[in-house]
This record gives structure tokens, sequence and C-alpha cells, in this order.
């Protein structure tokens, strides 16, 4: 038995919120429910934001609606307050993630409130959530844990006082976010060992960006620290709008590529996964499109590696 | 005192070979010199291999010559066999490298030997340079040691045989070669481990492609199991001109960007590594050129970074 990774694809949320154009709704369906045929478990679909602030998510409530139609599929739904949490609820979103950011900088541009008045904010949201009749997951998602675009370093200290109150509220799960990319994998083990030893099993996920190079390292320190659970975007599409610099998500099929490789399973085919790039050069054609795997090939080593199983070690 | 680690710049090697068109001596010069005044502290400057075969190799002589005069730099020169190995000698390299190849298929392309012949090869070589005046150290290079192009899986215990044959063969140190950029993590843990416990500290060097993306994530790996020395390639450059698909060598900016943020000491100064690629620019401006802390810029927590350390863990 191979052990299980989740990856969660975040680039129709982190991936299209950056892009100088829009995706036609017609598209971002096609392509969220391609990216689902392929095996992807869990698609975080949009955010309940302004669409004055961020254009490209007006849609999110039709998203929301019909993906969640998709046999199988996890459906995830960004909100950055209860109001946002609620729209996610009524359009039928399996989990709501919130963003908190733990650099003070990061928190005022992004949320325009303090860390602990966001972690204030999630307390509402569980205990909405909670109220309701259908059961929804509430993630919380540490933005700038590893380092901050506005702040520079983030203190360890401050990402495990926002992890804790984030466990405190009652959250079902919380994610590391390194939101502009400034993580390195002794970084990460160090982090991840420390909030696991606050917060434990509530921490599940990492979210991280390819901006130095080091995201898939990043992955293989979360993997070794014994993190299943990462987001990525295909074609490592997106950012940030507030973290200057940032470039995109970890290539979800470089991340693909490297657990199915190593042992893991994914669920996911990585050939019908590349073909869902297509969604990205017909509906984006002006954003470039990265990903290593996807241009060289899937070598023929691949189906042998994945046979071969091995895991971390 | 944080832990050394051997960055070795194999770009005027490995990266050049591949290159449509010649970078003249005079810009390669200029180039290592540049480099080793940043704090590289070994340089690949070329190979002793047929003009007519490479020609961008075809100024090797010149350039090693001049290269053993820049001042606290290890010069190191590839030869394929002990002709070769004779005019590194002649030159006055520091250190000659020998491919040897694992697998049937790239040795019998690249070298047109067989793996067994070029282990004796490189008994040759070995007996050669101990029996001269100066001392030169021997290193044998395992290509295709996590996979092939040609042959597809490569089997541990091939790596295995060719390394404990080479270190029979009384070379200085071995490194292991991701030549097509195949490797995974887990693999590189299993088999790096396996080496060391035939041959010991006698394994001592990677040297990773970043073909499917995963060369950083593959250095993470051999730093976990000790690996303290590691080719890359300015701007990536480089591949195999045997191997179909292969493309450039791992990044050194980006190699150096990780290993100084988690706390190891290069020697080497990033701002000025990253301000060589201008010879790139200027000498081959036809050639990609990769890397991401150039592109995104160094992050404002890498001096930071670098005074916490940390290591591995």
């Amino acid at each position: 038995m191979r052990e299980r990774v989740i990856v969660c694809e975040v680039g129709p949320r982190d991936g299209l919120q950056m892009a100088k154009s829009r995706m036609a709704t017609g598209t971002k369906q096609a392509w969220i429910a391609a990216m689902a045929q392929a095996g992807v478990p869990e698609i975080e679909v949009g955010s309940f934001v302004s669409p004055k602030v961020i254009p490209q998510m007006s849609d999110t409530d039709v998203v929301v609606r019909d993906a969640v139609l998709v046999p199988g599929l996890r459906v995830v739904a960004l909100a950055p307050n209860l109001r946002g949490a609620q729209a996610a609820y009524e359009a039928g979103a399996h989990r709501v993630t919130i963003p908190v950011s733990v650099s003070e900088g990061h928190s005022r541009a992004n949320l325009n409130r303090t860390p602990a008045e966001q972690v204030a904010e999630v307390g509402r949201v569980v205990e909405w959530v909670r109220a309701q009749a259908r059961p929804m997951e509430v993630e919380a998602a540490c933005s700038t844990a590893f380092g901050c675009s506005f702040d520079g370093v983030v203190a360890d200290e401050a990402v495990l006082k926002v992890a804790a109150g984030l466990a405190s509220a009652g959250v079902d799960m919380v994610a590391l976010a390194d939101t502009v990319g400034y993580a390195q994998p002794a970084q990460i083990r160090r982090i991840v060992g420390a909030v696991r030893r606050e917060i434990g099993d509530v921490l599940e996920g990492l979210h991280l960006h390819d901006t130095m190079g080091l995201g898939l390292a990043n992955a293989l320190a979360g993997l070794d620290c014994g993190i299943r659970s990462f987001d990525a975007a295909l074609a490592g599409l997106g950012g940030c709008p507030f973290a200057p610099g940032a470039s995109g998500n970890i290539v979800t099929e470089d991340l693909v590529f490297m657990l199915e490789s190593m042992g893991f399973d994914t669920g996911i085919n990585l050939d019908q996964l590349i073909d869902c790039r297509r969604f990205l050069a017909e509906g984006l054609p002006a954003e470039a499109r990265h990903g290593h795997v996807a241009q060289a090939g899937i070598p023929k080593t691949y189906r042998a590696q994945q046979g071969l199983g091995g895991g971390v070690r």
C-alpha cells in the first residue's frame, strides 16, 4: 500500500487572482472538471472577496455551485471574513479557508486587520459554521509564516502564537503558507516541528510558492516532517496581490511527479493533469505557464519509480 | 561556525558544451575569473575531448592554463580517457574528472565503451597520475546513476558495482551524476546511502540536473545524507549531448541561496555571483538563462537567514 498525499489545486483561486486578464466562467468550470477527472481530490475554486478588489473572483458563487456537482471532488473556497464564509456555506462549499497573516505588515495590507483581530474573526466563523445544519470544514491558512515582503523575517514565536490561537478557536485544520516564497528547508522543518508540538495534527498542510526556486525542496522538507497535504497550482500560476515580487505557487505537475516518483499515492493521473494546461493556454493565453515535467515530458522511468515505492526514506 | 558546503561551478564545461554558439575564449576567461572573485571555490573549466565532437571545448588547454593562475581557485577539467587526463595534467589542472556511465546505453553513446571498460580506463589514469611529479586529484563521475534516457531505470546494483570498481581503482573521489535529471529524493537517499556503505567517504559529490524541476529537492536529499559537494551551473546552463531531452544543471545562484539560507557556508557572495550572469548575456546571448533568485531578486530575509544558521535539521 502506497501512502496517500493530498494535492490541493489552488490555481483557480491563487493562480487566477493574479492574472492580468479574466478567465471566462465556462472555461474555469471546464478546467476544474478536467482536473477532477484527472484525479485531483481537492480544488480551491475561488474566493468570496469584493469583486471590486479582485474582479477575477466575481463568479466564485457560480463556480462553487457548479464544482460541488463534480463527483468525488472536495470543493474549497477562500473567504477573508465571516460574511465570505457565509457565502461559501450558502454556495455549498465543502471547506472554507480563511487567510490569517502572521506578519503585521501583510495583515494590514491584505486584510486591514491585525493578526489578533483576524484570529478573532476566524473564531466567529467557526462559531457560525458549527451552528448550521450542514457540516463545512473550516481551515485557517497562516500567510507569511516563513517571511514577509513587508516585514522581512517573521519570528517563529509569531507563527506559534497565531497557530495556537487558531487551534483554540476550534478550526478543523491549519495550513502554513509561504505566501511570498522566502522559506528554506531547514526553516520549514524547524517551524513545522514547533507548530506540531503546539497544535498537533491540526497542522495539516503547506502552501508553498516557488519564488526562489526552493518550492519542491520545501515540500520535501515538509514531507519529512509528516506533512501529507500540499497546495499547488497547475503551471505554477499565482502569487499574492499584496506581496510585491512574489511569483507563482509550486507547480502541481512537478509536485505530483515528485510525490508519485517517491512512491506516494496522489490519485492523480499525470498525463491527464498535464493535458489540463490547455485550458490555461486557451483561457489565459497571456499568462506564463511554468513547469519542468510538462516541458521535458514524463520520463520513461516514471511508471517504474511509482512501482518501486519507497516514500520519504 | 557554519558548516562548509562546496559548490563546484560546471557551467564553462557542462553548460557551454550544449550551447548552440561558441563563447569567445576571452569571455570564458573573464567569466571564470569573475566567478572565482565572487568566491566560487571550484570551477570545471572545460573538457579535453575531440574538438570535432565538441568544438566549444577546443580552447580548454588555454582556459585551464589561464584559470590555474586565478588565486585560490581549484581548477577542474573533464577528460574521458587517459590521453585527456594527460592533457589536463600538462595544462596544470588541480583535478581531472572522468565520466563513467553506469548504464550500458549511455556508456556506448557517450564513450563508445562498456562501463567495465571505462572503469579500467580510470584505473590507467590513476596509475599514470600517481607516477607523475605533481599531485593531481582524480575524480570519477558516475553518469546516469539515477536513470538513463536510453536504458530507462538504472538498477541500484549497477551503481554500486561501478562505484566499488572506481574506489578499487584508487580514485580520490567519486561523484554520482543525475545526467538526465530523472532522480527523485527518496532514490537519492537510497542510492547515496548504499554507495556510502560500499565506498565510504570516497563518495563525495552530487551532480544534479533540473530536467524535472526536482534539482534542489534532490540536493536537499543529498545534504540530508551528508553530501557536502555539489556541481551546479550559473543560470542553469547545460545538458548532455547524448541524452535527448535533458535540460540544464541545477542553477548555481538558487543552490547557493538555499545553502546559505539554511546556514551553510559556501564562501560565495550571492550578489557578485548573480552579476556574473552578464558574461552569459554578452557571450551567449541566444542561450536561455534560468534561475529564480536572479529573477525575483535576493529577498530582504536572506542576510538574517544566513545569520540564524541551522543547517540540515
